[in-house]
């Protein structure tokens, strides 16, 4: 059994449990990768440096970060360099033998640069040239099993390599769908809340599963803003030949054990819409 | 045949001609490991940040970065997730698929941390806690291995893991000694003159061949700051196992190739002087 773990990067997400439990389910037998995100890391340092984040909205309501060439540089710092090094020393303090990548290495993550985007400013809809920004359309997942082979426990984040050799921005929820739909495995994705919620307001609204296209109908409309995100990349593994999906609390006890056996929105296959 | 590159990082070290070289020789069959500095990119960063970068000096005379909590943390950044990773995609955008590392990785550096400094302040000895920097005791050269093995090409860098589970500073030249011992190959040490000279203001007085102890004898001598850290690690590659170390520029043309061919400063383990 492979299990993909997304670790947020949200500040309201402590990676700790997950950390202990990836050993316990490695003891087991299953393989485990971890991709994460690291946005709050990167607008931290930013901040240190003086720079002023940036954030825009498309045309169609969706806001991301707007990364020029200098917001980049500290891009790369943030979430490679600081992220990624203290969430490989953690796993190692946990006895995992963990490798950290970037979409960079051996082309881990690859596809095409989206260096104009549309967005809405002051009410008016403009082109912005210069956004360090791609879609991932190839995973390397000969690096990653052979990491796993190996017996270590990749740990990837953005960036990625875009088809003109630059290192861009992608969405890491995006990032963690492409491997486990590579690895074929069930995609864990832990965040500050316990799962998709009908009523965001209310936990006890919590979509336990989603088996149908009705159901999966369901799910897109009750997901807003972040979640909404979690719906695409989730839809992204099942269509790309993931076993399941499963959006869970990073901060419950034993939270990917928890996740594979039952707990959180559990997405299956069978959900995806049919094409006719 | 294996060559390990160490390629400094200051500033006046332009990796590109190396680069280029590194694509020449694996397509010759050679497997090419690369190892980087990167003590400019970390003082930018500090600076960037606001942060005096801080040098202390031991009482033996040898000066060097006294890393705090903070400027770890900076190091990270600048080290792993910049210079590493703008070195991965160069070498990409040259048709080598290569893989980043820092030592934190499969516990790629590890060994025991060196948390308090003798230092010389104001012609005073004192003692300085919460130094975050290690000496490479083990190598993981599986890991090495197995990335070569399926035609990856890792480029490693400080940090290393400390035996205290934290990841520190060490030495970029002596990190690159620890691997070229490891692997059983050539070392072949980038930097920004020719070699070591026996008059460091004249490049005509370049030491080509030290193959003898005396020669050796005559190499140490020679060799004054920052290369004298680069002969105090060809000692520690060649003591390790290395089969060669070579001391060039960086700045030739096609750098490594000449470097293997000839060129530069080489030191053979013959040089090491005999244990009695």
């Amino acid at each position: 059994m492979t299990v993909v773990v997304k670790i947020g990067g949200a500040r309201a997400v402590d990676p700790e449990g997950a950390l202990a439990d990836i050993g316990a389910l490695k003891d087991e037998g299953t393989d485990v990768a971890v991709v994460h995100g690291g946005s709050t890391a990167v607008d931290d340092a930013l901040e240190q440096m003086g720079i002023e984040p940036e954030y825009v909205e498309t045309p169609s309501g969706v806001v991301g970060r707007f990364t020029d060439e200098e917001t980049m540089d500290v891009f790369k710092m943030a979430m490679s360099g600081l992220v990624n090094t203290d969430l490989v020393t953690g796993l190692q303090n946990q006895g995992i033998d963990a490798v950290g990548l970037s979409g960079v290495d051996g082309k881990l993550f690859y596809g095409p640069r989206k260096e104009a985007v549309r967005v809405v400013e002051d009410g008016k809809k403009k082109i912005r040239r210069g956004d360090h920004s791609g879609s991932i359309k190839e995973v390397n997942g000969d690096l990653l099993e052979t990491l796993l082979d190996d017996g270590y426990t990749p740990v990837a984040s953005p960036p990625m390599l875009a088809d003109d050799g630059v290192a861009v921005n992608t969405d890491a929820d995006r990032a963690s769908a492409a491997v486990a739909a590579e690895l074929g495995g069930t995609l864990v994705s832990l965040t500050d809340v316990a799962g998709v919620y009908r009523d965001p307001d209310d936990s006890s609204t919590l979509i336990e599963r989603v088996e149908t296209p009705e159901e999966y109908a369901e799910l897109k409309d009750a997901a807003e803003g972040f979640m909404g995100r979690k719906v695409m990349a989730a839809t992204e593994a099942l269509e790309g030949g993931a076993s399941e999906v499963v959006v869970a609390s990073a901060n419950a006890d034993q939270p990917i054990r928890s996740a594979v056996e039952g707990g959180g929105t559990h997405i299956l296959p069978s959900a995806l819409p049919k094409d006719d």
